[in-house]
């Protein structure tokens, strides 16, 4: 049927039938005691998904609201911040940052390289550390994921705060924020935690939390104190987008019902299939081709063909929808998102949509092969 | 049943069934040519509720971060600004702007008192004037509804940029964004506009657009600018509340299908229907009692109950969610709130919630005299 449509993009992803009844039920007040319930499970859920034991925030906005409140309250202009960027939205970091006064030292890498930790060891040693490093965990417009652990532990060697972007990785692959020291860990809504788009999560470290200069100026809607202190109260500061806290609270549930480590799992399988199928059909991936890239896989489009072009084509002839390429990428690689509410069936109706339209468009692949190399890659390599 | 529930607040306001329908069905991507049509056909319906030929901005985030953009687009620190503030959302103002360095001058009225042009005018000649005046259409604590044509005009008259909190008030009362010199307009999805919560609405003058420091420091997620030019290009900047949008679309469709000139009407009527029903009770109006004030009606609790315990009562007992009383005004005032998806028996359930559990607590009301006083007040009182 013509309007039947497929989502495969990084986000917003696909979103379960449970969590869209759920939003679909008549609006609650969000100072009830109807709401407070959703709340208080809604915060637990998330501490759970997060591996942490202290606070994660949660704002009516894009992740991207998220990051900046990362950036007003643990930074006052003329701070010396290092980013770490290799795509996207390591720049977006770099930008932001310019944006709030700070002088930003970015270790900047091709898009889809992979930064290393040695690197960011040796900058912080040359320039005598920095109060914040921000990092990006999964790259969505390259597909590679960094070793955030590797990065972290070098930057709070150095005596920095880490910031990480997990927005499209928290809840796809293992990320720890306890553990691994991280003091800021930025998510949203509309990626792997499987809701629509319109909150970003943030979690804040005791060390953070002791960054924070109280009543700084030059926020107000982003302000992590007065946000703490009236979501501990369960009285959100402002409206929250309660239809989407409603759908993230049955999202989380099935997440943690799942369980997290299988969540991994199953992920890192849909990683290996997908790239699995993509070189069986004779294409050129452009995303690492490592287990911890489970994320996104950006592919290059074969010679002769615009990758936005491919993109536009799979959505109009079979309602396909993936991802063009960004930035330097653009015309040259597309993108299959595999997190969230996926299966293997996903990525074989993406790669056979792929396999479909790259025919008719003349370009030189193997037919037939993607789908069953897609498929054994993802039953016969259990983690 | 033990779970129905009856939201009669002012915000977030009862969801139409077509709206939530909208908003159940799978999510579309932002940047897909499905969503490009929903957004720009958006556009066009804000800019007709708002009356002006301008831009209107969309922003995920509650009101409260519409109004924050105002202020660190048109403000710099040291920058004079004027403050209309009589309740809760005025304070707000006052705050944030604050806290973004502006010099404050509040022009402070009491909860509940309606401001007058004649003290803004004189303030503005003795003190020679203001960047940006900001006023409160619809003061949501205390149900008055303020003569902002009238104000507008003499702070245009003195130069200053006029910035209006129009949260609850757009699309419930008149308001003329070009016709009556109004700068920047905040409102947000989830009062009379009849959508979930998660989306400010910002429109902005030419004046206004002239007045922005291009690139300023000190903003990201909220710069008008960027927002604009990706609107422009309906390739949103940060990924929207897709789901809200969705929904947003749908509810101006009905809003506009009703005609702008009959849901104000109606809304006149909804608010001296529950004025006549709460005067006939014996119970004493907080709000006053003027035909402007059609959002919400604030009541005087009766003497020795306190209006948080009602509102609480009233949603244990009967499932009937008003607001209550916020600040100076709180145990004493309860709020109903008559805005978007309503009807004549929504104020008719609300009073009967009242009387009923008014008279359970033992207050010395009238029975049985509210709900014809409103049917009445609502049927013959066209306007």
């Amino acid at each position: 049927v013509a309007d039947k449509r497929y989502l495969f993009t990084p986000g917003p992803t696909p979103v379960p039938p449970q969590v869209l009844e759920a939003m679909s039920r008549p609006i609650i007040h969000h100072r009830s005691s109807d709401f407070r319930e959703i709340l208080q499970r809604t915060f637990d859920r998330l501490r759970d998904i997060y591996r942490t034991e202290g606070d994660v925030l949660v704002f009516t906005s894009s992740g991207t609201g998220g990051m900046e409140s990362a950036i007003s309250n643990l930074t006052r202009p003329g701070d010396r911040v290092v980013v770490v960027s290799a795509g996207h939205f390591g720049e977006r970091w770099a930008a932001m940052a310019q944006k709030f006064g700070c002088e930003v030292d970015t270790i900047g890498y091709e898009w889809g390289e992979t930064p290393s930790s040695d690197d960011l060891s040796a900058r912080l040693s040359e320039t005598g550390g920095a109060k914040v490093v921000f990092l990006t965990h999964s790259e969505t417009s390259t597909g590679v994921v960094a070793d955030v652990q590797g990065l972290a532990a070098v930057a709070k060697e150095a005596g920095a705060l880490v910031v990480v972007d997990a927005v499209s990785s928290l809840g796809a692959v293992p990320l720890e924020t306890d553990s691994w020291g991280l003091d800021a860990v930025v998510s949203g809504s509309q990626k792997a935690l499987m809701t629509p788009p319109g909150l970003a999560t943030v979690s804040v470290s005791s060390d953070a939390w002791a960054a924070v200069e109280k009543d700084a100026p030059g926020r107000y809607y982003f302000d992590w104190q007065e946000t703490r202190e009236r979501q501990e109260q369960f009285d959100p500061a402002f409206t929250p987008a309660v239809s989407i806290v409603v759908g993230l609270d049955v999202a989380l549930g099935l997440l943690l019902e799942e369980g997290l480590e299988q969540a991994f799992e199953r992920h890192t399988r849909l990683g290996r299939a997908c790239r699995a199928g993509v070189r069986a059909m004779g294409l050129e991936l452009f995303s690492p081709d490592d287990d911890r890239s489970a994320v996104v896989t950006a592919i290059n489009a074969p010679d002769g063909i615009d990758s936005s072009e491919l993109v536009q084509t799979l959505r109009d002839r079979q309602g396909i929808v993936l991802a063009p390429g960004q930035g330097p990428l653009k015309g040259k690689v597309f993108r299959i998102g595999h997190i969230g509410y996926y299966d293997v069936f996903d990525i074989t109706t993406a790669l056979a949509g792929v396999e479909l339209v790259l025919a008719e468009l003349g370009a030189d692949i193997e037919r037939g092969a993607a789908i069953t190399a897609a498929l054994e890659a993802f039953e016969h390599t259990r983690v």
